[in-house]
């Protein structure tokens, strides 16, 4: 799978998130980065060619008033030409995923009615979608990171593997894609370890494969238990 | 009353609408009318001041992909900070009205669900709606026009005047409100008019403020007739 990153943010050096997201991009993964605000003017040809190539498109960036910083609009207005994006029913983009990974400097709070944003992320991003319902793209539900800043160490260090998750894993976000990723991650780390620490890294995989088959009979156990209750 | 015109469009000249607006300000009004797509970079105190002197700040542009072109957002981000807009609790915007006044290429009824746009424009421009409401800012009906091009002659004539009370005429659009409009806009024309023909403007004028007083009598006449009635 090929994930295109898409960020807008006029100055991305003084940004401590994008930087900690550049920083925390899965090694293994064929990833496609750009950041808009470098380009002066953009390759309308090579941008669509990119967006082709993709399997999920995500959308990056700081939310400023109520949407992405003008450099993703530009990038819209000029590389999403209209004959581009649904001419002749044609629709180049037809299934790819877009993802939002939106960082915000208010609490998750205030993006509700009487909050002191006053509007829910949704309803912000809802152009956005828009224009992804009107490709035939699959809109994935939004990656948001309020208050980066205030992250504790600990809370950071799971922001990294959600997002690498975000990035790559299969939709949707379900408990066995969730296990199949952490499976072949485990299985990458281990083949990167050293040799007298191979035996060890193979039983850690073992115990792992085991506990996911434990984890799928509970699932089913579970399952079957719901069916018998009432609504 | 100063009205402050934003037009965002990147192709401002091959633009027959928004030449169109152009040509249909209202000379006798006082207008600030500027073009953000010819700014380099924005002159932030300058822009700031512009905006304190507006009693009416109206943005103008054509619809691209669900929201303005980028150069309105690339405003927003640079002029609008947020020390200015709500900065120490204090709003040098509050109790200015905002309209917009945007051009689609589509059809009205394209803009619902199940319509080819799939979004309404209320919801279109619910980001921009959320920053006059942290700017405490009053948010009027918004101006739309659709497919201009396919507009009649007879259409053009009355969109010139709806546009022009768009920019000028006090809120709400009521019919006191519009009548009292028509009949400054009517004495204003009077004036100009050669000596020879001031008499008969006189009278025109004379037979519109009677017209306007019978209407005033029917209104009465119907709130009585309406408040006797049951739901």
């Amino acid at each position: 799978m090929t994930t295109l990153i898409l960020v807008a943010h006029p100055q991305l050096a003084d940004s401590t998130s994008q930087q900690f997201f550049k920083a925390s991009l899965p090694p293994e993964a064929s990833i496609v980065w750009e950041h808009l605000d470098a380009q002066e003017n953009f390759d309308v040809a090579q941008e669509q060619a990119q967006l082709r190539q993709a399997d999920r498109i995500i959308l990056q960036f700081p939310l400023y008033w109520y949407a992405a910083p003008a450099s993703l609009k530009a990038w819209e207005d000029t590389v999403l030409t209209r004959s581009f994006v649904y001419g002749d029913h044609r629709y180049p983009l037809a299934d790819k995923e877009l993802g939002v990974v939106v960082t915000t400097g208010m609490p998750a709070k205030a993006f509700q009615r009487g909050g002191a944003e006053g509007l829910t992320l949704d309803a912000s991003l809802a152009p956005l979608a828009a224009v992804a319902q009107r490709a035939h793209i699959r809109w994935l539900p939004t990656f948001a990171v309020h208050q980066f800043g205030y992250l504790t160490e600990t809370q950071k260090l799971q922001l990294v593997v959600d997002y690498q998750r975000y990035l790559t894993q299969p939709q949707p976000d379900s408990l066995t894609n969730r296990q199949a990723w952490f499976a072949q991650r485990l299985e990458q780390m281990v083949a990167k370890l050293p040799a007298d620490q191979q035996a060890t890294g193979r039983l850690i995989a073992t115990t792992f494969d085991q506990s996911r088959a434990d984890l799928d009979q509970l699932a089913d156990t579970l399952a079957m238990i719901k069916e018998t209750e009432d609504d």
